[in-house]
């Protein structure tokens, strides 16, 4: 059996051919997870589908949570994928080439306060930041504030990609700087990585250096 | 042709037969990556192999950086892949689902003063820390002082995880407590992975819950 949200599953429609589906819509995260619980202890072989990878604000963590708390030893395997972050990184160059911070904007399920506090700890000790659930119709507030401290905390040239649709039908990729980024500029699909005070651009590519031309050293 | 550190061309070997090959040492990136543009400067197509993903701790950024700093317009992809923080996680459960810092504690091409600084302000403000390249046989100073700094700002019992060869020949997990985390759980082939405070360990897996089972809220 297969379940997922439809959008995923559709993207591997190609490999459910005569496979049970369990569907079920957005915000349905833990009664997705509980349909698929049940139909493994009842004997079924269950795949559960999360667009990137699982284990990055997938299902896999509301998978073990849901066994860890019910103390049900089931045979499982995270099987880890490419996530947004890195999928958005290859097409805007190499931003994600040295440290950086990967934070979620979403404040349904994290008080916006320690949001706040991760994205400025993560601005002032010069992390490149990849930041996901960037905004949402209703909810800008997060990345309202999160614009502010970073406006605060780096150079108003440091650049900034944002990308839509990684790799899929509708892909977008634009390189800005932080000065240029308005709340326009992201909605629900949207991934944005802003550098850190090394990264920089060339021909509409960011580039976050690690240092080998600097002192001609290499990695041990 | 193909170019990229014997141990990982040996990794895609099915993918080589009858392909031109590019080998060079480890300690050689800087002088690979020039042999690689060389090559296709000459109208090759070359593709760089790294392990993981290209454009985190990769090659990626160096062909960029060199492509950038001769302003040399090649046709270039980059092709993103699953890291190693990621395959680590994998094993361990979903100790990554929710923010998290990904810092390489080498100091050879990063000053040792910001690796420092990087680690606590991650840990300061509660992020998931996935560290790379944690020592090597000289290099332990960097490893000590992130030891320090996590045993002063998280609890004793914090799960850690330690994942060496991720869905390689020889892959070892195991999930400590950051009290009992020693020098010797790493070399160069370690990724270490430390929970935030909210991170818990049911039969020897680690999880990082996302909160919905806090508000029975759901993402947007």
């Amino acid at each position: 059996m297969v379940a997922g949200y439809p959008l995923y599953l559709d993207l591997v429609r190609e490999h459910l051919a005569g496979k049970e589906l369990i569907k079920s819509g957005m915000r349905r995260e833990v009664e997705r997870v509980r349909e698929a619980t049940a139909a493994a202890l009842a004997g079924h072989r269950v795949c559960l589908v999360s667009s990137g990878d699982a284990g990055v604000y997938g299902l896999a963590g509301l998978v073990l949570e849901e066994l860890a708390r019910r103390d049900l030893v089931l045979p499982f395997k995270v099987i880890p994928g490419v996530t947004a972050g890195l999928a958005a990184a290859a097409l805007l160059g190499a931003p994600l080439a040295h440290d950086h911070a990967v934070i979620s904007l979403s404040d349904l399920l994290t008080p916006i306060d320690l949001i706040k506090r991760r994205v400025r700890a993560a601005a002032e000790a010069d992390f490149v930041l990849a930041l996901y659930n960037v905004r949402s119709q209703t909810r800008v507030e997060p990345f309202m504030a999160t614009l502010d401290i970073l406006r605060e905390t780096r150079p108003p040239g440091t650049p900034a990609g944002i990308v839509r649709n990684a790799f899929r039908e509708g892909q977008e990729r634009r390189v800005v700087t932080l000065a240029e980024l308005v709340p326009d500029d992201a909605d629900m699909l949207t991934l944005l990585i802003v550098g850190n005070t090394r990264t920089f651009t060339w021909r509409g590519f960011m580039i976050t250096p690690r240092g080998y031309f600097d002192r001609g050293a290499h990695d041990d």
